[in-house]
């Protein structure tokens, strides 16, 4: 089958420099979403027309999902006048031998389950509309049925009253027989008050040509609601994060508020996953067994392993967490942070392109970065790993059961040797042997005579 | 025309030391909000009835918006004995020959449309009422109409059940031709069980005088909806910040959650803003076009040039952010924060009172107060400087290009030249040479024998 | 009285390694939900039926509420065969000639007015059930009544359409004469598809031996929900919140947003309590007069006095707070904090074990650990308590009116004397006398002719 997806739309109300379709919804293009569907329908030809915006849709095609959007075709719409036209110029890049679904880049949340049954019912040889019936269907095309068949649509300004009151609406989706399109769409008027040539009228060719036409529904109005303002974009983007917290909370994680978790990417769960109210996760992000996430947390691609926690306030981005460490609340990991199992970050403590063996901790006020830290270290209060010089950024080495005294400066590029002890307020710019007390500190002394400044008046 | 607002109400059900109308919603007191309506209208005259609470309520107008409620009568109802009562003390304040408008300082959210149109359908001889269409009229005045004309308005207690039927009450909010107060004001009877006069009664004189009664309506419920109680002002603020939250999305901003963001005050959005959810605005703020707010933010007073990102868990206060610049997660700026250009302050960062000049960085577990920093500065982490010594505030100056050395302590008054580099852990007390690298560091020695402590049982 | 919890059942639906009944709703297992309110009638006898999940049932049962459920029979059903089999096991844990009333360890939120108005309809000698008109009583048991009586109850299964259309349903809670509980219970049936022995099923045996069934109504269906499935969990854990919401609202808080507020556990307020939006409180945390909590604050078990103000992200557990004083934001103040009256702690600052006298501050990137810090105390920037030297922990003192220079390290065991000064980064190993200055300070020095390093192409 063929897939065409209509992306053209210019999105006046959007008020925005970036095409409509390229807006993101849950992180991710409305058209990145539509494409996704689609190729779950593994279409042999799947093309995107595409024109307000210009090279930015073709652009985003070729990178989003890491480039592999392959065997998509594109083609400009250039002038835009109507859908109808918008389809046409798919023709040369679609077969004529298999039916073709068309799509709208601005309607994100069609589900895969009913396109299949759309395309079922659509066979090879008949025409198949996704009608919803919509609580308030004014301003929308009407299924005017006969004998319970399809025979016309009626837009709004053509209905008379008792038109106007059927709530069965046309969702522009639609499977057809592609041998019919030329002629359908070469026949196609645009005198009307757009100037514009119509999709929807090649409904009435196919029955005009005897052609069935079908339907089937979705399951809610939601999947065939388009995005035409930011105000619709925030009632799909809420009714999307919905339905991913009630697809969490089937298969058993605990969320302390469905309605308060956000989802922008792929969130995988483990068994007996806890993740209270406020969290945002980004890109992909696993949470093993067990794993808690406290409030107001933000995760973006990053693996949590069984058991461990994460209090409030984290940010967490680009980084591996190991089994059973505890994490926060207000700990940065940023990109490149490994913890191996029970590893302790507490709070105000950056970690980051550092390596954490098993069992070591960083509590208090730290910045640990291009570091490798071993095991059952002691990381004190205040520690900073001075990784940058101004030009360059070397690694700092700490070995296995080190501790490092609090408000330590670790000059890299430097090594803290097995068991060596860092006295507090160390300024360490050569190696720290293993096992001993190494320190940089001045003498105490009490200043006698000296008295304490007084508050000049201004 | 005149205004008056009356503003008496003790509000018990608040259970709260501070009078009713001073109740903030959307940060600002209830009775701010009906005098920032009412000034809308130009009145010739404005007149608050105040009661309980005493003085704080001509205080909090004599206050509010930095003094610029001039022209605003206030007049004591002591004791108070209704609202015709309370009407009754303005007489002296308003002009006999203009109709006045009657609001209420509990009723915060009616919009100036509506009272334009209520004005607008008064006249200068007609009472017009605004009336509303309740979804549960219990307990409220309802409008008697025959032929469509209002003819008498019902209490709950007096009505029979086809008027209890009706759906239509009295808002309260009415324009009167003051010509006939006086005498309809003087002949208001309090036999009823609060022994109150009831300003509602001069509808009935007015149909008895023959002087015609219309009415209008506002959009919606919430625009007559008072408040009684915490209940109240919750679901007030509530719908307010959801009309704030989609009139933003309809003017293009972005917001990932239009019922989790709370603005008290103005915000003000260029194209392309995106706002995360959690976000809490006060007083004055402006996002420039392209400004991203991440997740849990809170910005009170300050203006964020084009392009910059505000990283989740920021505390704005009282700051001015340059184009493009690069904020938090975690940073606090402090009143007087001015960044130029492209300045990055990172996770954990305080800034107060300061200067940061374009393309310089302070991006780790540092407080900068009352600095003037240059272009191009790197401060490291943990850098300090000690603004105060107990008794008086100095000023830190560092110059263009400067590399501050991790872990380092600016004793102010101090200067550190253009392009000087200072070691980490350097006590910086006098000032440092421009070009140069300037040091305080104890020799770094590894004691010999030294053994580690032994954990003592208890 | 006697009461009967059933709480065998396995939750398969939870898809949780723990038994369903102890899955948390507000931070408390939903058995012990149950129980709190069974215990608010004080019953004779109170008895458990555990059966999935073994010991962990009656181990909650031990430990919850500090130990103070006593006088809490527990009965092993083994193996579960229905709600009928599972009441057989409390026969011998309950005084015959007490009524009894079954309730049911996944329906945690029936609250005691409905209980007491359902035991009162009981008497002595009559079967009592709690009914609820139900929006969609698909599935449910219908109430059956003629001339108002209940004569039997429908499984939807049996039912035809006028009893499908029925909306009162049996909610399973009921009230039974227990003398004539065993012979109806010896007269089950399991023939039905699940083979169990349906406890419902007395209601036709009190009928037929003439026993009147009375019924009494809960306020809402919430009441009687039961929780089989995340889902469930989610949309009762955020009733009951807005259910707390409510009651605090009621009390006069005032609540930023009352659909954004997590409680789980106790929270007391005095008069005049703000909350800000997105705050979480867990154990029981006490607000006095006039105290302010910012947005996206996190407090456990912590009591904060009269007019403290909590700035947003701050994070607090185990604490106390005095009058006046001024946290965060980003504040935490972990178990054994005790501040005193006018105690500032800023942001990025820890406080931890610690008590600190009235007027004292440390208002920056601070780690204040083990310590005793008087009044008037000004703890600079980034000043550490080392109170930790790898094997034991030790106390930091110090006195009224001491000022701490920026990022001192005060190692443990150490004490300031009262009006000591620190200097900037003195790293203090020996008491520091009282009314002096004292520093560890090395001669800052410029290095001649260094030159800064040149960024290195890789």
């Amino acid at each position: 089958m063929n897939v065409v997806i209509l992306a053209a739309g210019m999105g006046k109300r959007m008020q925005s420099a970036l095409p409509k379709v390229l807006h993101p919804l849950a992180g991710k293009p409305l058209l990145a979403h539509v494409i996704d569907t689609a190729r779950g329908l593994s279409p042999s030809k799947l093309c995107v027309i595409y024109g307000h915006g210009g090279a930015a849709v073709p652009e985003m095609i070729a990178k989003q999902n890491n480039g592999t959007y392959t065997n998509i075709d594109t083609a400009l719409q250039e002038p835009q006048l109507g859908t109808g036209h918008a389809f046409m110029q798919a023709l040369p890049h679609i077969d004529d031998d298999a039916p073709t679904l068309v799509l709208y880049g601005d309607v994100p949340l069609t589900t895969l389950d009913s396109l299949k049954r759309l395309v079922e019912v659509a066979g090879t040889d008949k025409l198949a509309i996704l009608t919803v019936a919509q609580q308030n269907p004014f301003g929308l095309g009407r299924i005017i049925r006969e004998g319970g068949k399809i025979v016309r649509i009626v837009e709004e300004k053509d209905a008379n009253e008792a038109e106007r009151a059927i709530r069965e609406i046309n969702s522009g989706i639609m499977v057809v027989p592609t041998r019919h399109l030329t002629q359908w769409l070469s026949s196609l008027q645009n005198n009307n008050a757009q100037g514009e040539y119509y999709l929807t009228d090649i409904v009435a060719r196919a029955v005009a040509d005897g052609v069935p036409v079908v339907s089937s529904q979705p399951s809610g109005e939601w999947e065939v609601a388009g995005v035409n303002s930011k105000v619709q974009l925030a009632e799909l983007e809420r009714r999307h994060q919905l339905n991913i917290a009630n697809a969490l909370l089937e298969k058993g994680v605990t969320l302390m508020d469905p309605a308060r978790i956000d989802i922008r990417g792929e969130l995988i769960c483990g068994r007996d996953v806890t993740i209270d109210v406020g969290c945002v996760f980004e890109g992909r992000v696993e949470l093993a067994d067990g794993v808690t996430v406290g409030a107001h947390s933000v995760i973006v691609n990053a693996k949590i392993a069984a058991g461990a926690q994460i209090k409030p306030f984290c940010h967490i981005e680009d980084a591996l967490v190991g089994a059973k460490s505890m994490i926060g609340p207000y700990a940065r990991l940023r990109p490149g942070t490994e913890l191996a199992e029970d590893v302790h970050i507490g709070n105000f403590v950056e970690i980051k392109n550092s390596q954490i063996a098993a069992h070591s901790k960083a509590n208090h006020l730290a910045y640990v970065g291009d570091a490798t830290v071993g095991s059952r270290v002691n990381i004190g209060a205040g520690t900073i790993t001075c990784n940058y010089d101004g030009a360059n950024k070397f690694r700092t080495v700490i070995g296995d059961d080190a501790f490092i005294g609090s408000d330590s400066q670790l000059v890299a590029p430097v090594t803290v040797g097995a068991g060596a002890t860092l006295g507090a307020g160390t300024t360490l710019t050569k190696d720290a042997p293993a096992g001993q007390l190494t320190i940089s500190r001045s003498k105490q002394m009490t200043i006698e005579g000296w008295t304490r400044p007084v508050k000049v008046k201004k």
